[in-house]
């Protein structure tokens, strides 16, 4: 068993170091307003009096913050008591902001992990939880079963910056799916139909079906080639008439797949509406 | 074994026919050009000279066109030999025209089922192919069999329009899971990352089970009730800066998630920021 120190004890970091408790790791725990530590020693966490006491305390130590301006005021307040120690952030930010507190970390002799949190924190210490981790490999390797705890524990290499990265890329995946989602119960209910027999008898086992496309779109879009294997781009254009159509006939914006259209009817003027869809990502570039 | 009639031959139209013909029904074709039906003789089906011969050749007419100017003109031509047929109209449309179009057949001595295929060509016949279809419930029970043959069946009701308003619902919901996509690929792919790993790995994974919320989100629509149950629409909307940010930092635009994040911080400034996503659905009702 190692011991872990968990420093912030929001509802995320809350569920981290119960996950710990239940699994048996001697856990440590600090948070800013101390009371919120109270609950988490009466089940058998120990408390401790600054940050760097937590630092000293444990052999990996998990920040979970509201953003990074905390996490750096964090590592200067326990600068002197990080080495030896492995860092594990999973607080919110930009792959930068993961790869500069990296180095930072790294220069006070501690090894660094980032980490992104798929899950709500209901979720945390269940399988269904996914938690990405990118940086130090061996530090990875020697505290796998700690990182496990928390959920399913993917490793991306070691670039600190990718899960981050990748945590922003599926939380967009998941914002588009639930636009997706808005927009069609948004027409569905102004009809007076069933929202929600819709959605569990049609909607979800249409969208797990329709994931199935999506590995040719990434084949496409790694290879920047487009050409059509179905429906092509010119006649999905049209169902933008329909869509508009419905939603002034029931009263229902329709804005939310507004851009996604303007980029399919740009794509088709601009000579490529022979090719698929993937094709708009080409349009997503900034000069 | 029914007799059918499948009235353009384009390649849904000659995709449903060849199911048909596969499933041994007699199976008459007719297109405004043709040559278009040369193929599907030579594989056994029966060759009407017009629509309204098409029309008295089955008990079963299918239109299959590009829209419903061509199909009031084809019920127009064989509108005296439409009696005590069952149409089924497979041509996308609106809700409106669809039971404008059913009106229409029915004052003929006709009965109406529209349907809305879920499918590419390709799937048509196969199991993942779904096809939905409301308008007369006779006529489904009746050609049920007739009608399984291109897909898994779902019957909506007797409203005509109901299928067609499903069916857009339904693409709706599939264009925001590829807007979502479009704009994670373009991040990924940005970072110099691999676009096939991450989609196969992580996007397609996570979005099955993202869409285990979906059904709480119907109910929450339903009811007009968005407690928050998790993770709030205040703490929420900052992904927003962190997601442009990135975009910002690699060069992608992150137009396409725009309006439903306009939305969100709307709806967080008519304070309901405590509140779960799924109340963004009430800002898309038009005045």
């Amino acid at each position: 068993m190692s011991s872990v120190s968990v420093v912030g004890l929001g509802a995320m970091g809350t569920a981290l170091a119960d996950a710990l408790l239940a699994a048996g790791h001697t856990t440590t725990v600090w948070n800013r307003t101390p009371a919120k530590a109270d609950p988490l020693v009466e089940r058998g966490a120990l408390r401790a009096g600054s940050v760097a006491e937590a630092a000293r305390a444990a052999d990996v130590v998990v920040l979970c913050v509201l953003g990074y301006a905390d996490v750096h005021a964090l590592v200067d307040a326990a600068r002197d008591d990080l080495r030896g120690r492995v860092v594990v952030n999973l607080t919110n930010g930009s792959p930068d902001e993961a790869r500069e507190l990296a180095d930072k970390v790294r220069a006070l002799g501690a090894d660094y992990l980032d980490g992104g949190i798929m899950a709500v924190p209901a979720m945390i210490g269940r399988p269904e939880a996914l938690v990405l981790y990118s940086g130090s490999t061996p530090a990875f390797e020697a505290h796998r079963e700690v990182l496990k705890v928390f959920g399913r524990a993917a490793y991306l290499g070691d670039d600190a910056g990718r899960a981050p990265l990748y945590d922003l890329a599926l939380l967009t995946g998941m914002y588009g799916m639930f636009a997706g989602f808005l927009q069609s119960a948004a027409l569905v209910r102004s009809a007076g139909a069933d929202v929600e027999e819709f959605t569990t008898a049609l909607l979800v086992p249409w969208l797990h079906a329709m994931t199935g496309v999506l590995p040719g779109m990434a084949t496409q879009t790694a290879k920047g080639a487009y050409a059509s294997t179905g429906s092509n781009l010119a006649m999905q254009v049209v169902a933008q008439d329909t869509l508009e159509g419905l939603g002034r006939a029931q009263g229902v914006s329709t804005e939310l797949l507004a851009p996604l259209f303007a980029l399919m009817r740009r794509r088709v003027a601009d000579g490529h509406g022979e090719e698929d869809l993937a094709g708009v990502v080409e349009l997503l570039r900034r000069p």
